[in-house]
């Protein structure tokens, strides 16, 4: 299932359609296909708590039963929740009121190295080492204590090239990182435009690199960029930058869990995520942070904290600073326990599979979404993700008009499908590979079409032949 | 009993012994003052899951019978868990199980504006505006936040002062933030040595300040000593560093809902602390934040994220950094939401009674705590902590031998006594004001006796008389 590319991804859909004797739109044909898919561990809905129609705000009980399952296509906002989390959390409020202070150093999961607990997965899910993987903060901070690393302008070696369509946090460091630094930001920041709508090429950024040369002190990018979902030939670009002499730092928010990552192969630099979208860890969840090996214990630039100090010697409290040798050496307080179980609940299910196994799935589920709408396609809707493998889960749906836009989004959430509304005019589509099925995205298909017949008053036999 | 300096507190204690007829340091006293304070507002043990000494790693059954309460005086390192943290905690997650992605703006609670929930009562907390306080991040982290906006070196005016015994994150952060402007560590850190032992007369610190006139950036100490206990002069410390042109910015690590801040009135520019002690708010707690109304909306340097930008635009993604016109300009990523709501059930508790209340309970039961130790005291052991008012409610007892130290620290661990040993040989007692009691002082003074005879030998009668 995880061969390069998907190529093999429509033939496998047309043969199980075609041994139900079904159309690939139907009901039967996406049961069959869960059904086939049940055994892999990549298969892990059962490990979480799908929300209920009832539950939601906006579903009507006469088009999505109240008791039923919602359809929740949104992953790439904020995941499901691991049904052990609960569990997990209230352990640890149960040590805080039985062992108090002494929970620090005392039982199973002591506080001060409770991070130990899930790094070596983390590391697995962004295919590093475990040694270039901490577990802190949030990701704008983390973006930032990179920037403050591997954004060291020096005489006209001061450019920052990033994506035009940025995510704003982003942007803002980025800004405020070379005010930082008392640049200018109209001086030093090279925004990338998309010749072609919203898809960068690959070739266009590397010429851009190229183009920049000794000017270039860094490169950030969105790995799957969060509106259009085009996931960016990291290895490609970063390998650009450095031969330059630039670094390359990646914001991986919509990227982890999502694609199969290789940061140390790839030979990042530095890289953050966060770990309430496709790594179900919740609303403000903990980030993820990392450094490649090459660049650990080298007195690179840092803001330091106490818990980034050698644990042998953290609470000595002398003024010497001698840093983890890992990328535990940014680190800078004491680890908030309630976020990191709450990973921790995650990580345990991802751990029965790997990446590879839940990217081949993905590339069957957004496959098989994409050709199911193929029929709504048309000049007022369009999807605007690349095709396999620049993108990940996500398929990013465009009208040409955002009334329209917005009606579908409503007509949908009637239905008891969660999907996400991008401001103005996108809705994306998220099928997360770890507990999404191909049922949830027949009925999502369904819907849709339903929603866009009420939503623009044209039926859907019409837009099929336009 | 908020009186000034606490003068009051003496004679109080007193009047309540000749009234049992007992000595002030009997168990029929301590009973006694917690009757008379019971039903003040400040008295909110109730509220608090207290450990049982079975649950402790260390007691001996014998010595502290397993279903009693411990006695827990170690507020200064981590608080004790409110009896409604477990529930709004699982309200959070039982939102996010049903609502999935729809809790950001549904419900009670909101996730987007949860931190909302706290400001108010943060702000009464540390006597500020709620326009001054923002809920985000860890301490350490903030605490490099405040640099980057207070500490701006230029030209010969580039000098950080702070206490030659700072905590160590606090030192690691100034040290990296003097190398992030290029500065010589060295050259511009400007540590104040205490001249008696540990403790800072605030004429010398005022002095030193006025010494480095001009050559001063910026000053940064611990409000309460996290080592000492001496609760230095803020407003007068303030004051001088403003008079020669620096900022002031405040660890307040130790003193938050220990003693009575008013970070607004005494002109602070800038301050951080952690809700993990005093504020009860659980192990890696949220970090606290404080930005003087003076100081909003003048565009001063900062590291950007989306969460600053207002409300009403953060979303749209555009790139124009409009930042709300508060504290809340300098948050930087989505409010992390089990944190928060740890907070509130604190917070809650807080609601009920006042700093100024908390304070006043507070300078009695420390006087308490001082007074039925005297008889300890001799020339291997003292109190090192300063007389009321430069003090909170910790008191720092200074072993001359690491070795008796240690061994009281273990005998107090078998008694049930959760006290904080501090390398190499201060043991820290600290009477939280919300939640702690005559009596746990008084078995603590109780169980030190013993404890002390048990480390030295040498019987306790024979102590007091040297
Ligand atoms: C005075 C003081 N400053 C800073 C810190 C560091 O706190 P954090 O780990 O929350 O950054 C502490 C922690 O105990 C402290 O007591
Ligand atoms: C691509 C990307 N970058 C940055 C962020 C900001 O994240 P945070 O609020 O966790 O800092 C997000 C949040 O959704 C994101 O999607």
């Amino acid at each position: 299932l995880a061969a390069k590319g998907g190529a093999n991804a429509k033939p496998f859909l047309e043969e199980a359609a075609k041994a139900v004797g079904k159309p690939l739109a139907s009901l039967e044909v996406a049961k069959a296909l869960d059904e086939k898919l049940s055994k892999l561990p990549s298969n892990q809905r059962s490990s979480f708590l799908v929300p209920r129609n009832g539950g939601l705000p906006e579903t009507d009980a006469s088009l999505a039963p109240p008791q039923e399952e919602c359809v929740y296509l949104v992953g790439n906002s904020l995941g499901l929740q691991p049904s052990k989390t609960k569990e997990l959390v209230c352990e640890e409020l149960d040590k805080w009121a039985s062992l108090g202070v002494n929970g620090h150093f005392t039982g199973d999961r002591p506080w001060m190295p409770i991070d130990e607990n899930v790094l070596e997965q983390s590391a697995k899910v962004v295919g590093a080492e475990k040694s270039e993987v901490a577990i802190m903060n949030s990701l704008t901070v983390n973006l930032h204590l990179l920037f403050v690393s591997f954004f060291r302008p020096n005489g006209k070696r001061n450019k920052i090239m990033y994506e035009a369509a940025a995510f704003g946090s982003d942007y803002f460091a980025f800004e405020s990182q070379a005010r930082l630094h008392g640049l200018d930001p109209k001086e030093v920041l090279l925004p990338i435009k998309a010749r072609d709508q919203e898809l960068l090429r690959t070739e266009d950024i590397v010429s851009a690199i190229e183009a920049a040369g000794d000017t270039l002190a860094t490169v950030c990018f969105g790995t799957v960029q969060y509106y259009t979902g085009q996931f960016f030939d990291v290895p490609t670009i970063t390998n650009a930058a450095h031969k330059v002499g630039a670094t390359a730092m990646w914001d991986c928010a919509h990227a982890v869990g999502n694609v199969d990552l290789k940061l140390h192969e790839w030979e990042v630099d530095g890289a953050c995520w966060c770990n309430y979208k496709y790594l179900n860890s919740g609303p403000g969840a903990i980030g993820g942070f990392f450094v490649h090996r090459k660049h650990h214990d080298k007195g690179l630039p840092l803001l330091a904290g106490w818990w980034g100090q050698k644990q042998s010697t953290r609470f000595n409290m002398a003024h010497n600073w001698d840093p983890e040798a890992d990328a535990g050496a940014w680190r800078l307080s004491n680890p908030p326990v309630l976020q990191t179980v709450s990973l921790l609940a995650s990580l345990e299910v991802f751990s029965r599979t790997t990446m590879a196994e839940l990217r081949g799935k993905s590339m069957l589920l957004t496959t098989y979404l994409e050709s199911l709408l193929r029929d709504s396609f048309g000049a007022d809707l369009s999807v605007i993700t690349p095709s396999l493998p620049a993108r990940g889960c996500q398929l990013s749906l465009k009208f040409s008009q955002e009334k329209a836009c917005l009606a579908t989004f409503s007509a949908l959430e009637k239905r008891g499908i969660v999907v996400d509304h991008r401001k103005p005019n996108v809705i994306r589509v998220a099928p997360a590979p770890l507990y999404n099925t191909f049922v949830d995205v027949q009925r999502f298909c369904a819907a849709f079409r339903e929603a866009l017949e009420e939503a623009t008053g044209e039926p859907a036999a019409k837009r099929a032949k336009a």
